[in-house]
């Protein structure tokens, strides 16, 4: 129902979902060193799933808006619900908020946090539920993806070495309905691997109006390892929820012939949203009680949304020099701290308006004096309105 | 029936339907200017519509022939038949043709005119039918392309100024089934909006034959406001159906930093197609009474169609001379006039093979001399033959 | 069942099946001359196939993984069993194993003979089974793509001479269900056309780790006349299946303005696979009677497979000294022998995982020296695993 298709055999053990994900938005952003205001397709992806015969199941899901591209194509054999192997491109597990569905996050944009969180890439997971649900594992063996990196196309791995993620998340009250920690999830998550070429550093650290604050210099290069590192946590008790999330990643770089030298960068995002219709805020969303139907004078749920977040990049990424240093103290900022605070209003399961007020806050480097036109000479300002159909 | 897959709940209220469309050529050319004679794919693609709640849709299209690009993705609110918002990105409401569903169009390439009209936009549209379903309105605000253009990847604007396109249809009679006018429909259309950058003007205009026989010079831009209107009809009575369509646009161009000058260019389209097995030609196409199958001895519907269309670019594009001129003579047509003749064969609802013969007349600019091999050097001949399929 | 989704009218005249294909990679490489150790998402596919009124077909197949681009979009008239006609994109009708369906070939790469045969292109088919189904014929006509080649986005051709392919496939005892012979296909396939410019030569041969061992100069085009011509068969009995082909290509090709010379190249394949649990082989695939269920201790269905193949290029190409050759003898080898051995598991019917190794060695044009780090300086040696759904 509610524009959701499945198709499934008489037994239940065969089935197809057909899905998908729309995302029209309006931005408008305050300031001259910003961009346009624009309307966007900001995704458009469509979804088919599947399972038979209780075991093997698989996903395909493309992207059609901006670069086109598989965003997943995996095959998961349940070998037993505490072991299963999934094999193909899927999500790195390591960040909380990237893990999570994006249509269901508290805000249109995710926290500059995830930023330094691995995206998509090509392996193997193992993951499994265990301790009567209360403990959820997952080891994955990947070619391996930068801060915010995403492996577009499930392409070839730039060097043998592989990277490994890992993370536990356990949810240790989930069987006791009536607690007061029901809705209690804490985890840790690290990755760790080798890295060559400018395809191993980061293409760049973006704002919550998704425009580019940090970026190292062109000829900086990933050489040595990388380890990213992340606490993480949610609280949901009836209309609240509240996420957090610590995120630290390091980086061996290199310059030209320069020596190599470790660069740690560090980001956290707390976030807390409240349903005012009184429906429960879960990981998974916000199941509306009513359908937006002016006729019937139904309107759906409402849910106000807060969150601060920042990114604090390593102070010795600027010096060395304009020649030996790994970014430029004019373009590129050395912290970031955003505000948010948005409105969600649930016009039926499948269909959200977003109304997302972000504030950015720039601190440069010391003595930096900001590039004309530079986005970091200002604060950010941006206003992200979303209509979003995931059906 | 007839490959079209609807998956719909018990009380209707919701569906998806599962849809696509493949259009096969092979094309012909009677000259050495001309590009060689060769086979195509034309357009593949897959519609996912659905809807549900009775209030809410949806349509996501991916066009997977020529560039891959996501055609429409938007969510339409039904708030009441008179009151439809629809977000995301769709076809801008302005050419009577251009909104014409391309398969159940008379030609296998839409007229010379609506090079002239805006094609999909990334934007809101608010859009209903009143007066008793006598005329539909429909108001859009959106980024803006220019003439013929689309927003291939739902991408943000080049500024922060937006388009305001506009059209009125009227079906007078559409509730009078006996009257000789049931299926007369006239509107009128207009687009306003501002426009800079190369990407604000024409990337150029084509022939029947799909050829470039106008384009302005790589260093001419957009630089001010830029209109279009378009006076509209359509008449269907049993067999015989009309369409007839006149578009005006207007752009503020600019070389260099030579003045700003306001070009207007005139397009016109008359359509004329009649049934010949008799049944009822429509704006939505025909279904044939039969099915071809040759061991039946059925073989489906049979039309001819003819057209006469046209575009006349404004004469003081060519003015200024070589390094002050929008448009080099000798290989910019002044005028195109456009001659097509056409048979469709409905074997099936949803398969048409359709074959056009097209001659295409060009004036040029007063003592302009073609380059060698240039399309304008002759007039174009043209054979365009199409299977479609429009599942 | 087994994940396949079929949506049927009540007559059967009418269906939809949605399917598609995931095929995840993890690649050996045993030397430095080789690329990396990567896992690679090999095929991401979705297909939509419908009939209707038992005479339309069509097939809309999309490819997801490395380049996006549209595979199959054709549409099937089905005038009679013995009179097929289709319109679109569809692969070649040359190569047996081209012609064979991927996810059921023996091996998880095609062999090296396979880059001699054209793949897919767009076109008309004429197709049918004759002399009660014991003898299929295709006669194709085609814009023309080159050796291994594939008409990417089903574009238009570079000029008006179009290719001529035709096959004659007979099974002679395919009706005799107790023959020795039964399972036995042999046939001759031929394609010729004309072909111009770069694009109408070979883009490059690979290995069966999908290296490219040889590529003609930059500067060499393609002039004149492309035949190529292949005897093929299979044999199929019990759980033994052979498959053998053998293909010789010649295309006259020109550098800058010397003249034009004939180059004539040859492969072979002979591949062999037996399936230990005693299921059939079949040229559409092994179904195994059991389906991997750790708890219920069946496990599905195990096959070896082996495989011979070569390709010789032609001497001539590396003669005319460093500037009037047609390729490189330092990076191009003159021939190669490609070993394979493979064991394949169904773990279902739509799930199969492949253990391929392959060995192939180079022989190099005569006095060739080949560059440091060339693929061809020493023998390859690749070890290329899957994991596949094909739904």
């Amino acid at each position: 129902s509610d524009g959701r298709v499945e198709i499934t055999s008489g037994d239940g053990a065969t089935s197809l979902r057909l899905r998908g994900l729309v995302q029209a938005d309006y931005r408008w952003f305050d300031s001259a060193n910003e961009p346009a205001d624009t309307f966007l397709l900001r995704r458009a992806r469509l979804v088919f799933e599947g399972k038979f015969n209780n075991i093997f199941s698989y996903v395909v899901q493309p992207e059609f808006a901006g670069t086109i591209q598989i965003l997943d194509a995996n095959v998961n054999v349940a070998v037993s619900p505490a072991f299963n192997v999934r094999i193909g491109k899927f999500k790195t597990p390591v960040g909380l908020e990237q893990l999570q569905s994006d249509p269901v996050a508290f805000f249109n944009e995710r926290s500059v946090a995830t930023n330094l969180t691995p995206n998509r890439d090509v392996g193997i997971q193992l993951q499994g539920d265990v301790l009567n649900k209360t403990l959820n594992y997952t080891v994955a063996l990947l070619n391996g993806v930068p801060d915010g990196g995403n492996n577009v196309t499930g392409s070839a791995d730039f060097d043998s070495d592989k990277t490994v993620a890992a993370r536990l998340f356990a949810t240790p009250f989930v069987n006791q309905k009536d607690s007061l920690f029901t809705g209690l999830g804490v985890g840790l998550a690290v990755s760790l691997g080798d890295y060559a070429t400018a395809s191993g550093r980061t293409g760049g650290y973006r704002t919550d109006g998704q425009q580019t604050f940090f970026s190292y210099d062109a000829s900086v290069v990933a050489n040595g390892q990388g380890v990213t590192w992340s606490p993480q946590g949610y609280y949901y008790r009836g209309p609240l929820g509240i996420l957090a999330e610590y995120v630290a990643s390091s980086i061996e770089l290199q310059r030209g012939a320069l020596p190599v030298r470790e660069v740690e960068n560090f980001g956290y995002n707390l976030s807390v949203g409240y349903v005012l219709t009184g429906e429960d805020s879960t990981y998974r969303g916000v199941t509306p009680k009513t359908v937006f139907n002016p006729s019937a004078g139904t309107w759906g749920a409402f849910e106000v949304v807060a969150r601060v977040s920042g990114l604090d990049v390593d102070d010795s990424v600027f010096s060395g020099g304009a020649a030996g240093r790994f970014a430029a103290p004019n373009v590129s900022a050395s912290k970031l701290t955003a505000y948010g605070l948005g409105l969600n209003w649930y016009l039926s399961r499948s269909v959200r308006a977003g109304f997302n007020l972000y504030q950015n806050k720039f601190d440069l480097a010391p003595d930096a004096v900001p590039a004309a036109n530079a986005l970091i000479a200002d604060d950010e300002t941006a206003f992200i309105t979303r209509l979003q159909i995931s059906f």
